[in-house]
């Protein structure tokens, strides 16, 4: 297996916008193009993550539609849907291709348009990654899925709601730096817990917004990448599983296993520990989300996640950063474009111009999950050198 | 790159089925893991073609959420769509990841649910396949395209409205004694011609009828294959391309580039020609569409392919049978599942037990298109030897 470089990154804001599904797409793949030395000629495939342009622009066919837009027309394209993980997906497939030499030079996209829809379709698409046939017919939605987390993990491990609510606390402050963010506005422990119930004991703020938005990157071959980018970005390991696919079938409600699962074959794949990880962009679509994950993937002890975050230490100058892009809470979450999304974020942090730098970051790591857990992928990025 | 096989393979009927789109993924899945001697162990991972069952049921997320139904939970799952040629893709993908030695066994399925869809929400469903830009807003339909698309060969080759018709005529004779296909009463010349005007020139009997339906196929290395098989079938060469996504951009609109280029590539990692190819079978969503189809493959000159029909020379006992199966046209076209479909009949065709057999097959083809021609996989199988 050959080592696969990122030589080039795009993204719109993430937010409410105008364009719909194409165009964001086309933004975004243009400036990855923009951002490397790479012709079109040169570009082997294009692997684009979308989850719900079908339901509510009516547009599937996505990767092959940006192919023909973006000058790529004959190449091999495609979308890739995994619920909220359909781009992360995208990124580990595209970067397999090339370490196993089937392709040189992948475009990647990630793109969604949602904040047009009215609040009876956008329940429905959000609502197409759960088994319709379980979890769709009791009603159980995703809000529904991460209180009943909350309230679980809460009774296990004696949590406050005080705790969980930092982590909006933190990932707003975060975004109000942040020019991609749909929220620059802070918001207080008291904003979080008097926001209105959502699902008990969920509140308005412990939930990501919707954005539209797209991502891109440009995956080469190490032993080509450096002709292509001043300053690659190595792909030092990168992982995608699947869990299962309703609450019901989870041992432990606040462990997802295709998290812990994915992080272990990452770390294994990139010969680093926890520890090694500089800074982290992590799927906080709920807050008591980005709680389990840090623990899924193994930054802290089962049950010390909570805590951890009231007493700072996932700040971007504590021991282990998590979301200085303001996460999925204040970035908002454009679904498809997420995965892609995060690498985006982690590039510019290890390219060391991220708009709140974590100092001297070395190796990051972006993670991605779709549905009530079912699918997964974690990915760690190192600063490549420059030349 | 390895050699890589098919070892078993399984499917529902194509039709108007009472499961949705998770228990026709479930049911094809487990005929094709029984059809070979694989144990969900030895599995690595799950690709599964859709195209709509997120704007039909309500329902994404196919892939992981049907792994973990079939016992396969923690192995890399993903959907795969594009369009039409959603499974295909798959298949394709999956193919290239066992030669290229990410994965060694892959389970490949398409699936499809479509005829409990009304008629509004049917059309705005298939729609999604075609750019909502430019075809999708000036109500450019499929039927539509491959309206223009025939009335522009029969202006420019002279090809008689009875020509294009007998293809028509053929695969839903082809279809009687398939048990796997929707329709199984044959049709006159005539029937097609007197029935209802759907695109003019299109009739009712050019169009391919909906369908629900699943079909799955198990890949493997071909060095592991014998042992879990007792007939591997040979993939000698499998391709993706894209080509325009609208027909504005077309410069003959009788030509998809995209089945030109991929029948191309497959051939040449093939190692073989048109004319090694004993059976085919090739995407036939409308009558106009095959002979178009037929040309782009290499079988006939441009122009020639309307008479060729007419001739019986793709009867199954022609020089090159065409869609022995029914094709699209007698079998149905539940969409996401018509690209695994095919290969499923090429399999039975050249394992020497299909209903409609050409005798002595030993190289067969796939053909799968999707949208407008944006997006097409061919693939050309070969009878393995017994082990």
């Amino acid at each position: 297996m050959r080592d696969v470089q990122i030589v080039g990154t795009g993204t719109t804001p993430f937010g409410v916008l105008d364009d719909g599904v194409k165009d964001l797409g086309v933004t975004a793949i243009s400036r990855a193009l923009g951002d490397c030395d790479v012709s079109r000629g040169r570009v082997d495939a294009l692997y684009a993550g979308n989850f719900v342009a079908g339901i509510l622009e009516g547009q599937e066919t996505i990767g092959p539609i940006l192919a023909d837009e973006v000058g790529l027309s004959g190449v091999p394209a495609m979308t890739i849907e995994g619920a909220c993980a359909s781009s992360g997906i995208a990124f580990q497939q595209a970067s397999q291709a090339i370490a196993s030499g089937i392709h040189d030079v992948i475009v990647v996209a990630g793109v969604e348009s949602m904040t047009k829809a009215d609040t009876a379709e956008f329940t429905r698409a959000l609502g197409s990654a759960a088994d319709q046939e379980t979890e769709g017919r009791s009603g159980l939605t995703f809000p529904g899925f991460y209180g009943m987390f909350l309230d679980r993990y809460m009774h296990e491990y004696g949590a406050t709601r005080e705790q969980v609510a930092s982590v909006s606390v933190k990932n707003r402050d975060n975004g109000t730096l942040n020019p991609r963010a749909r929220f620059n506005e802070a918001v207080s422990i008291e904003t979080v817990l008097e926001s209105d119930l959502v699902a008990d004991p969920l509140r308005l703020y412990d939930c990501c917004p919707a954005a539209d938005g797209a991502a891109a990157v440009v995956l080469a071959a190490s032993d080509i990448a450096e002709d292509l980018a001043d300053r690659p970005i190595d792909i030092l390991g990168s992982a995608h599983t699947t869990g299962h696919n309703a609450a019901h079938r989870y041992e432990d409600l606040t462990t997802l296993d295709a998290t812990v699962t994915a992080a272990e074959q990452a770390y294994e794949a990139a010969k680093v520990d926890p520890d090694d990880i500089d800074v982290v962009e992590l799927h906080d679509c709920f807050t008591p989300a980005e709680i389990g994950d840090s623990e899924d993937l193994g930054f802290f002890k089962k049950g010390e996640g909570a805590a951890a975050v009231e007493a700072g230490r996932t700040q971007i100058d504590g021991e282990i950063p998590i979301n200085p892009s303001g996460g999925l809470l204040a970035k908002g979450h454009p679904v498809g474009a997420t995965g892609v999304g995060q690498i985006y974020e982690v590039c510019r942090q290890l390219r060391g111009n991220h708009e709140n730098q974590v100092e001297g970051a070395e190796i990051g790591l972006a993670h991605n999950i779709g549905g009530s857990g079912v699918v997964c992928t974690v990915s760690v990025l190192g600063r490549g050198a420059d030349v």
